[in-house]
């Protein structure tokens, strides 16, 4: 049989990403008393009762042997935060195991911690499967945790969220007709969520005398000194508050910003040391926040919440704003 | 060979739930010309030199025979909007394919619209596996669109999203230090992405005279009407501004709504006709404003973006406004 043209199996292997899995980690020991263990996603459920899952592995795999003669081998459903391990385990070479703290399994099989599922599996039967052998072992010992799993799909990792159902939306009163505004709104949402994270920060405003405006001058500031009145008006243009030139004034009687030049939006504006300091105490203010929500969602899933609402951002943002972004 | 405890069975479905998978619909047609095909997420590749897939089927299905003699089979990857159609094909009888839009595929297997991936197969072995009967298939045709998969995990549907990358976070400027404030931080981006969804509202506040704290007023007597100025002025305390009696009076002379009763917060208020057509015409622009919004983001991702949202609510809300929640 001839080999398919390259560009076939590129396009193969990508049809086949479509298919999202989860990620696991093989392991066996050799007949010699060394822990081998790989990266697969070809892992699936066979059979309840007997209880059997099944993996396969490439012909041309180094470990082929060692499994091909391994009377017992463990499964571990990799969780979302052990994309490391997965990426050890996929490379070739070098001691996988070292440093990990392992226990031993059925048939002194290493076992793997942390996981979100782990099978100790005896071979039941090795299957031909074009250039992979299909290994179906019959579980012997099973443990899992609500840890969430690594996904893979589309030749990334990924993570899993469980889907919204279809069931009519939270937040909606019974009765409540489609035209009123109610708690289930994107804007009802983000606004709530905004006013409460700022919240945490109100009391070390208060305690410095400063603004929600203020706030905002010092942020700017904070990320690239020296700014004109009218430069920083510009970049607060969508929060829908305006910054003049009577504002800086106050703030630098104040000590907080230092004021060079005209008397008008062309002056610029520096922060002063007591400003800088302010600065500190109020990002740790916001970082306490953030820890707050991020607590609450998991970390995977707040950097995605990041993503999505950069996305939006960059949606709705109107001409100017967008043009501006592009500098970032 | 007795059966296995129930509860073993159930603890083992558990755990072979922490592997995500994707979800597929195999298809295939009887010997007398009748098509059949179902739900299964055993689905797996097995070889890239010939192609080849696998899944595998329950011995007591009634579909076991068709599959047993069939010589072709189509394995459809469900995209992330095809919940209902796995649900039709994951229940018994009727016909599944009433209603869908069909092609014939190699052995005049029916093929689905719509998927993230099918795969036309020459059946190439049948294994024994348990309870289950394990088919691996030649790939003959393949096609693959970019929809977005449909996940399973846990016993539910979920969706999957690609995992941030452990760089160097997005938004950070080069030579920040972390003392400084950035476009990373949540509630930036909180905030950003409320005033750009709320600046689309302006021209309508501004259209009809109202100013924000107005808007408000307006969509909380739309939920309920007549509420007294002291209840509005508590459910709006998250949002740092005040709801006063001579503010509801001036709405109250500008028509929007009735003011009842003694002249303080006590004071109830009410929607007048002009108040809820204004009201209408707000929520139509904020309905405008969340549809951009989820064009840029995808329908379920919106939808869990809000329920992350609502986690973060929940997580972060001071105790009086967590005690008024629970009577929502």
């Amino acid at each position: 049989m001839t080999a398919p043209p390259v560009q076939a199996t590129a396009q193969f292997r990508q049809a086949l990403g479509a298919f999202a899995t989860g990620v696991t980690i093989v392991t066996t020991q050799t007949a010699d008393g060394r822990d081998v263990g790989l990266t697969a996603n070809s892992f699936n459920s066979v059979s309840l009762d007997p209880p059997m899952v099944l993996w396969s592995l490439a012909r041309n795999s180094l470990s082929l042997p060692h499994f091909l003669s391994a009377e017992f081998f463990a499964v571990h459903v990799l969780a979302s935060n052990q994309e490391p391990l997965s990426n050890v385990f996929a490379a070739k070479g070098a001691d996988k195991f070292a440093g990990l703290g392992i226990q031993r399994g059925q048939g002194q099989v290493p076992l793997l911690d942390g996981c979100a599922a782990r099978f100790q599996c005896r071979t039941a039967y090795r299957y031909e499967g074009g250039d992979h052998v299909i290994f179906v072992g019959e579980v012997v010992e099973f443990d899992r945790s609500d840890r969430p799993p690594l996904v893979f799909h589309g030749g990334n990792y990924a993570i899993s969220a469980r889907k919204p159902s279809a069931q009519p939306r939270e937040g909606r009163r019974h009765g409540e007709t489609d035209n009123s505004f109610n708690r289930d709104f994107l804007i009802y949402l983000l606004g709530r969520a905004h006013h409460q994270q700022f919240l945490k920060l109100q009391s070390e405003l208060e305690r410095h005398g400063l603004a929600e405006t203020d706030w905002y001058v010092l942020t700017l500031l904070g990320s690239e000194d020296r700014q004109t009145v009218a430069a920083l008006d510009a970049q607060l243009a969508y929060t829908g508050t305006e910054v003049t030139y009577d504002q800086m004034a106050g703030l630098a009687l104040a000590d907080f910003v230092q004021l060079h030049g005209p008397h008008d939006p062309e002056a610029s504006v520096t922060l002063t040391p007591k400003g800088r300091q302010a600065l500190i105490e109020l990002v740790a203010a916001a970082k306490a926040a953030e820890a707050d929500a991020e607590r609450s969602l998991g970390q995977d899933e707040t950097r995605l919440l990041k993503i999505w609402l950069r996305r939006i951002i960059d949606a709705t943002a109107p001409g100017p704003m967008h043009r501006r972004r592009a500098d970032d």
